[in-house]
């Protein structure tokens, strides 16, 4: 891979204090060696950033790859009945050939608009295409087979046994975690509460304690999953995570927007960590999650667009937007700005995959995971005298987006994504979804 | 301007009935003559259009061109500290030539983004250079300068006695009423009651009513701006309108986020039409205005991105999205589909400024101000067997639209602005905007 050169951008690092400079990034192999202004270095490699920004590629905590080719299928419904009548029986008419389209479709929508690493969930089956497609792709993903033992209207491909779904996640996670130079990590991904024996939960605890890797679910998304939940197991949804053992560091939960008192402690104490998806959140009329109080109680938040079926993008800069705004309206003006947001969308998603040593800033060391945006248009001018934060998360949209490289490779350039024929996958994706609808 | 055919594009007439069609549309001037399937028409221009979405331009009924320079200069503020600290200052500074510039800043994003006429606020001086920006850039606006006679911290620059308040309108008025063949029309713009005397309120009244002109204010937008209202005139904002005779079917409010049901009355009896802002009124957490409430009794309601320092983008994509979204996540995921919401960004804008026969709607007779949109790309597929009008409202974006028709001429092609110099205007509204930061 040798040496590459970045020069010239204005570069929001990112780093502990948020420090704007205007300079260079020498990168060698998939690590940022050096950066700074007037870099002295030779390279195989060199990009010319004048007049664009560089910051750290986004880092989406929550995504369900599978379910980019259901995009448009199941609008204007809530999460129960979006799951029961179009989620679950489209997932189960998965197939290989589907399953990896869906992902590569998805993939090509997240780099494009400049996420480089994702927190992914897949479906019940076929998640060995998924993983061929992250690997193809070039993009960092934590992912995962969900997990489903348990629940009433599942579809019989979706059902699992407890066992037999232990064991094909173990299968999975022993040929793909670390595979790709360390570039593609393994998550066990119990569905939600809702989904799961306590056998199945318990079994995941102990799994992904002794192999040392993450836990990905849903919590506490929806009023109508947490009575499911208080019925069955007699106590609220975060309560029951902790009675079981399950909340742990090693825990991400994707929502948790109906949250008491004590489950905010819980998810403090244990140091859980968190997703907020706003975009999902309001489509599905999920609620607001209160992630303003919840960071500001030291609680790891990071940012996710979940599945394009509830959203319909996978669009960081969308997200960013609708996280400020919608804490805004709730809270007042100042209570989220655009610093505070940019964070979440960068080193608050590496910390929540306890990636903060590797990516999430433009700093020495760390994964050369970054993306250049271009800001040469009108909606984001004037440029003079402009704060940048503002600039990127209130202005800038995904069509800014000009470079991305992942783990060192240049993955996109002048708006192109370089791993992938765009032409195949869009008509390989229709193609797919065709099929897999006459399997209905 | 001759004949022009546009060849096989899907087009979402958003007719009466929201049809869609695969066919061709015929413009003859600045009119459309036919729109069929196959027309056997001879043509100057022939836009083949094959694969591309057709619809109408959005109809942005809220917008001021003149804040388009002060884009990222007022984040995370509320609306009184926003307009007294920041807005109204920056304004005070303007010159003819930022004036200019701010506008022709903020046409050239409104048409690549789709919109195609706008309701527009200016400030109170130098009204006449957003008018020629108007005029050049090819833009349908009803546009009109700011009026302001009262209220406390007003800068000098923005101070005006009555008398030459109404005078300078009407100077503008009969000047710029009709201009460029009728694509230009003029407003009468009291800012809103906060600024205004009771006096002015009833000149306008009146000479609205002579000139058979709209009137365009703000209402009911803040809590404090009604608290002020109440106080000073001793009733609610809107009974104050009706109390003084300006609540009349040519009467345009935005934002309306506070009424009672005394004042939704008011609005529905008396026809007046409103505005949703719903990035605006998230951002400057001004609250949620019941939006499918008010647009399900029959009130007409168009959508506006407001200025770009409350938004900060002047993206119907985008207020699209949220104008769904923010009904969804509070009345359930049912109470605003995409159907709805793209009449309201078309047709509802066109019925607000009671254009309704003239634009809003791709229909023979309709004037020939259309968008194209190029859906080829990873963020807006599958599109087998896709709801057109989930993937234009819930996936597409800003950078999607590829052509822009206003008034029958071309003024977007392959996403490049014809009727301006990006590189040209981007230049010289920093320039614009630092002079203007030097004089306060």
């Amino acid at each position: 891979m040798g040496r590459k050169l970045i020069r010239n951008a204005v570069i929001l690092t990112m780093n502990a204090t948020d420090d704007v400079l205007h300079g260079d990034v020498l990168i060698e192999g998939n690590r940022i060696a050096k950066v700074g202004a007037n870099l002295d270095a030779q390279a195989d490699i060199t990009i010319e950033a004048e007049g664009k920004v560089l910051l750290p590629g986004f880092v989406q905590t929550h995504i369900h790859l599978c379910q980019t080719l259901f995009r448009g299928r199941a609008d204007d419904m809530a999460l129960i009945d979006w799951l029961r009548k179009r989620i679950w029986p489209l997932e189960a008419a998965h197939s290989e050939d589907s399953v990896y389209y869906s992902a590569m479709l998805g993939i090509g929508e997240l780099i494009r608009s400049g996420t480089t690493t994702i927190l992914d969930m897949e479906t019940v089956n076929h998640t060995e295409s998924a993983f061929l497609a992250i690997r193809e792709s070039g993009i960092r993903a934590v992912a995962g087979k969900v997990m489903m033992d348990h629940g009433t209207e599942v579809p019989p491909a979706l059902q699992e046994d407890t066992e037999q779904s232990l064991q094909k996640s173990v299968d999975l996670l022993e040929k793909w975690h670390g595979a790709a130079g360390g570039r593609i990590q393994y998550a066990f991904c119990p569905r939600f509460v809702v989904s799961c024996t306590e056998e199945l939960l318990v079994g995941v605890r102990d799994l992904s304690e002794s192999y040392g890797v993450k836990v990905h679910t849903h919590a506490s998304e929806n009023e109508t999953e947490i009575a499911i939940v208080e019925a069955e197991r007699g106590m609220r949804n975060i309560v029951y995570l902790d009675h079981i053992g399950l909340a742990r560091p090693n825990l991400i939960l994707a929502h948790c927007i109906w949250l008491d008192e004590e489950e905010r402690k819980i998810i403090r104490e244990r140091g859980v960590k968190m997703t907020h998806c706003p975009g999902s959140n309001m489509k599905l009329a999920s609620g607001i999650a209160q992630v303003a109080l919840l960071h500001g109680e030291g609680i790891a938040v990071g940012i996710g667009a979940d599945g394009a079926p509830c959203n319909n993008n996978l669009d960081m800069f969308q997200e960013m937007r609708l996280t400020a705004f919608l804490q805004k309206v709730q809270h007042g003006p100042t209570v989220m700005d655009a610093r505070k947001v940019l964070r979440m969308a960068t080193m608050g998603g590496a910390e929540v995959l306890g990636m903060q040593r590797d990516i999430g800033s433009v700093e020495e060391g760390k994964l050369a995971d970054l993306q250049l945006l271009d800001l040469e248009d009108f909606h984001v001018y004037p440029s003079f005298d402009a704060d940048w934060f503002s600039r990127v998360v209130y202005a800038a949209t995904r069509g800014d987006v000009d470079t991305v490289l992942i783990d060192g490779e240049i993955v996109m350039e002048g708006r192109i994504v370089r791993t992938m024929d765009k032409k195949v996958v869009l008509k390989e994706a229709d193609h797919a979804l065709r099929r897999l609808l006459e399997r209905i």
